[in-house]
């Protein structure tokens, strides 16, 4: 726990600190059943069982009756009240959705350290045997309900129509939205996100005079960057409406209209010759199936002395996304492992040259971001409601959750046409200026 | 072409400068049949077909005939002396085998750039189309003869039997057979050995009192430098009862003897628990059906605070090493492509943390072991005979030609268990001291 986790907790001011109980939570709660003496109610078993498979995580969970299913011993980090029956039976059934649906609506609370509770999900069931019957149940419970997906649209605010708005409270100056690069822990969001487009523009050693494709340029910052500190000229391709017409007005305001051109199209489209080609965070929302296609307009669009960086979230191994996240916030998107990105570049011949693991960089980026969320929660609040902002705080503190304990991971992977020896021999550049 | 290739060149007795032909070879050889006139014999216009389909090479071809095919324009880089039909036809049918052991026999001779030769041959059809029948054809040529090779064992010299004796005359004092790191171009050989074992001992960040296993070690380089300049303790593995007396010697002569331990045993047998694993240059003998178990040895070696380095030849993508290598100096060998390695991986949820591609790092030392090797032909032939030498310089200039043309990679992989949180941010601490 560093310095900056404490100032996210304190930071939240929906997670109380985690004090003794008051008084009238440790009895049965009004007009419910009286938990059998000496034991515990039949939902309590069950909730038991389930905390038990999942390795006895130090959380506390107080039901509606009063009822408290802790682990004996070790201190709590969050304690979480449960509002009814229903509530329960539908988290024991299904806890990756139903949870943090429940939390969203309020019938859920979350007293403590959120991430550290997410945390021990991310973890859960890792440390158990591996065949037991009851994993297996879990198991099959934590799938994915693929199928239901169309049957049951949700009312959401979808991730990328939120509006610039709502991102610009808690992004940062860069209005970058992927992972940053901390070239030392006490470097602040704007500096990393800074470092960030330095390290992606260092490794792909950009010369005044070339050209760059981008595919996926967001609010167009590295597009910007790389023109203005590094000579270049950048074609950046983009299909969100509102995050082009936001970067052209930042390339004018900037006097960069002539050198960075913002294309509203899909990156399929790229057509001409072009001396690198990058793309930073859009492979998550790409598909395995269509990788391979992704690496013919890679292959078509640099020469034979090109140079490509992608970076991704990726896996240590094929899974799916958590499924909430999959169908609250990035609907369609997969993080694939290194193996599956693979088939991006195997096809065309390309040499990969590098890749780097920045999974603890994103993992305090998103520290970041959820520290600027939650002091502008009162303003998320305003523009949409409490449940939006429960929603928001739930995805960054299990982001957050799911890098640190390596659920996910954050490829950079560098490559070059097979031909290309115009490559430099070490990696010292990019450290040593 | 670098000062480097010019002393390899220089260092090739066997090599002729290319000069112009004798004049007794501009006309029909000895007893051979008068090509037709105005024309190409058979054999000649077989010849340029072959020529044409890989692109034209700028390679003379002179026949037993005195017959001559080359491109038309362009300066040749090497001149090929095929000494009678036979040879031609069974080169037509099998370059990739034939080719070399007609050169090793004796029944071609090479004059010019034998490394130049051979990186024509590596990019041969590349730049051809995709579907042409000849293509098809050339490719069926080319493709390894495995089914027969139980049914034609040569009288070979298996590689790892040959002796200490014969291997000290070209690998430099380190005894290292693996691809060295040169962190400038002017390195020498022993101190590019020396600065890859630091790379890999940085890249593992090893602390003193740490303990380290080692699978594959090869003459005993490695283990003693992380013994000697980084404080741990070493169980380094190996099958090779002549590599293991080797390094025992040396660890006693250093003195070392109480930190590195040399068993001979296979790396399946390793047990207990590590802080590292390494294994340099083994995995080409591993097998890809063996990656899974190989991930398994190393899941019960490390525990949770563990990391793990895999150095190995690679390829950009699946693909059977040249046949030629793989039936007369690497019988068994694969080099896998990244996404194959991931299968040591991914099935054990290690996180992938750094990829290197040191391709050009190996084309540089095998540049090396060529000149030291060269420099020692006499001895070598002496020891063995003049076919021996022939081989091991083919099978040395063709893998400098391999990493040149992209053929081969060479891919140095940091991963360390998921839950290892203990890593460096950054990579910096590899480059800056």
């Amino acid at each position: 726990m560093n310095a900056l986790d404490e100032s996210v907790k304190s930071a939240v001011p929906s997670e109380r600190p985690l004090g003794p109980l008051p008084a009238a939570s440790h009895g049965p709660g009004d007009g419910a059943a009286i938990p059998p003496a000496g034991g515990r109610s039949v939902e309590g078993r069950l909730l038991g069982r389930l905390l038990e498979y999942l390795g006895n995580p130090p959380l506390e969970f107080v039901l509606w009756t009063g009822e408290r299913i802790a682990p004996a011993g070790a201190p709590v980090v969050a304690r979480v009240r449960v509002s009814n029956r229903a509530t329960l039976l539908g988290i024991l059934a299904d806890p990756q959705m139903r949870f943090p649906d429940a939390y969203c609506e309020g019938r859920v609370e979350i007293e403590g350290d959120l991430v550290r509770l997410l945390e021990t999900v991310y973890d859960s069931g890792r440390s158990s045997p591996q065949h037991s019957s009851l994993r297996r149940l879990v198991e099959r419970l934590r799938r994915p309900h693929v199928n239901t997906l169309s049957g049951s649209r949700e009312n959401i605010h979808r991730h990328y129509d939120i509006g610039n708005d709502f991102y610009s409270l808690w992004l940062g100056e860069s209005m970058a939205y992927t992972c940053a690069y901390y070239p030392s822990p006490a470097a602040t969001l704007d500096g990393a996100q800074d470092a960030k487009m330095d390290h992606v523009c260092r490794k792909l050693r950009l010369r005044p005079g070339e050209s760059v494709a981008e595919a996926g340029c967001g609010w167009g910052s590295l597009a910007l960057h790389m023109a203005r500190h590094y000579g270049v000229k950048v074609r950046a391709f983009n299909i969100s409406r509102e995050q082009v017409a936001f970067a052209r007005e930042r390339a004018a305001r900037l006097g960069l209209g002539s050198q960075v051109e913002y294309v509203l199209d899909d990156y399929r489209n790229i057509r001409g010759r072009y001396d690198a080609f990058v793309s930073v965070g859009m492979l998550e929302h790409v598909g395995v199936d269509n990788y391979q296609s992704l690496g013919e307009v890679i292959a078509r669009t640099l020469g034979m002395h090109g140079r490509g960086l992608i970076h991704s979230i990726g896996r240590n191994r094929p899974a799916p996304l958590q499924p909430w996240i999959e169908r609250r916030i990035f609907p369609g998107a997969y993080p694939p492992s290194l193996a599956e990105m693979m088939r991006i570049f195997e096809p065309w011949d390309f040499s990969v040259l590098d890749v780097e693991n920045l999974r603890l960089h994103y993992a305090q980026t998103l520290r970041h971001w959820l520290a600027l969320f939650e002091s502008a929660s009162g303003r998320v609040r305003d523009m949409f409601d409490e449940k939006f902002v429960r929603m928001w705080r739930m995805y960054l503190a299990g982001s957050v959750a799911g890098f640190t304990t390596g659920a996910l991971q954050l490829f950079q992977v560098v490559f070059a046409p097979r031909d290309n020896n115009d490559v430099p021999m070490t990696r010292e550049h990019l450290y040593v200026r």
